[in-house]
């Protein structure tokens, strides 16, 4: 599949007193861009209990350029790189496109991420639709 | 020099919507650590520039336990991992450590931090009298 | 003229433990929605200096219902309700407008905004050209 | 009763694009203030439940002065100036006290608080005795 594309908007006060988007604001964009794929998932078939409950093991994040407030959203791409039985990598890309194909590159980063019980938030083996739910979300 | 140590009180509206301090806002916790690290730095002599024009190039973390708030802070101590001419590597580990010596662990965390020039925000080389300033900052 | 209208996302993050739009989030939408409004102050002859330097006197705002998170935005109306020589009252509504002309009512609220001098901050007296600007943006 | 009071520390993310504690974010730190004075209230016979399910009806603030981030806490002080047995107003004053009597006064506030049931978060009466708790947090 292409990659899943969530457009966030900024707002005013994701800026700190350096007048750029903080480092920290730029976690809170993915992970609403996460939320976003999350619902993607939901809607394919045996991807339900993924959606629901999964925990952040790990976050790679590099910071490549500082983005000041502007009302235009900023895109965040995102594809699976890796998928085991017992967690799944996600990765994003967060950038402007130009029309002519140039783009600025903002941050670039990874969460492993791992699936829990809803009871007791402890992890679980993946269940083998899943693996195939994830698989479609691999970047062409 | 012992491990810089930083307390941080958690505030009601830490938590996310599901009752845990959100992963997001673990790294804000990690940004004032960080600033009160950097207020060190600049007491030390040949230290303030390095506290006052530093970026964030890259950050990893580790996520051990949730935390539920509570009033009482959660302990995290900092240290200098590595430091070269262009860059250097502030450790972190956000814990509880309880008078019997048993310890709770939420995060462990690294951060890759590179001197800029306060003029126009550019990546700039280390000075020598910087990189003395962090290795006193070392782990023990 | 009619009134401004801001369309704001809301995040998965607004939500608080409780599972709501924070009370305090909405204040940063009203913000978010205010700053807009500003922009099109800038946009009005004369009014370039009102959208610059611009404080918050004093708040008021009502909480009619709760809101969960929901990718959907949620529209916040705005419009000028007073507007003297050393102060003008900007009111808000934030809702959702169904298309059968129902509509559920989240908040209302008020701020009161002083015009200051940018090179200290202080309050200043408004010009007349900016008095005509807000005038503009009463609700018909 | 004394006012009930809540030392609150600054975090450098509260600071917004002018290097101030951000308007909203004050609203934050009377949250975190309120949330600790209903401790109090959990504390005292028949208040248990005024803890628990109180909802924010109304909020008013007035900004008095800006403040610039230092570790330092603000002093935050709380005191019921008015209990029926539908609702219960709680007011505040931000301030810092100095040795010698002065003070600088950040900003005033005041929350119409209503409680409600917890099963369906409906508006309840108040309780003979919650008046009473509430009774001893005015201010002398």
């Amino acid at each position: 599949m292409p990659r899943h594309v969530f457009d966030l908007k900024p707002r005013w006060s994701d800026m700190d007193a350096y007048g750029h988007v903080n480092n920290v604001t730029w976690l809170e964009y993915l992970q609403e861009a996460r939320v976003d794929m999350f619902h993607a998932f939901s809607s394919q078939p045996g991807g339900g209990m993924l959606a629901e409950g999964v925990v952040v093991a790990r976050l790679v994040i590099d910071y490549k350029a500082a983005l000041v407030f502007r009302p235009e959203p900023v895109r965040i791409e995102m594809w699976i790189s890796r998928a085991t039985s017992a967690s799944f990598t996600l990765d994003y890309e967060a950038l402007d496109r130009a029309e002519d194909g140039s783009e600025v590159r903002y941050v670039t980063a990874q969460t492993v991420l791992v699936p829990v019980t809803l009871a007791d938030g402890r992890p679980r083996r993946m269940r083998p639709g899943e693996q195939e739910v994830l698989a479609r979300f691999e970047d062409d």
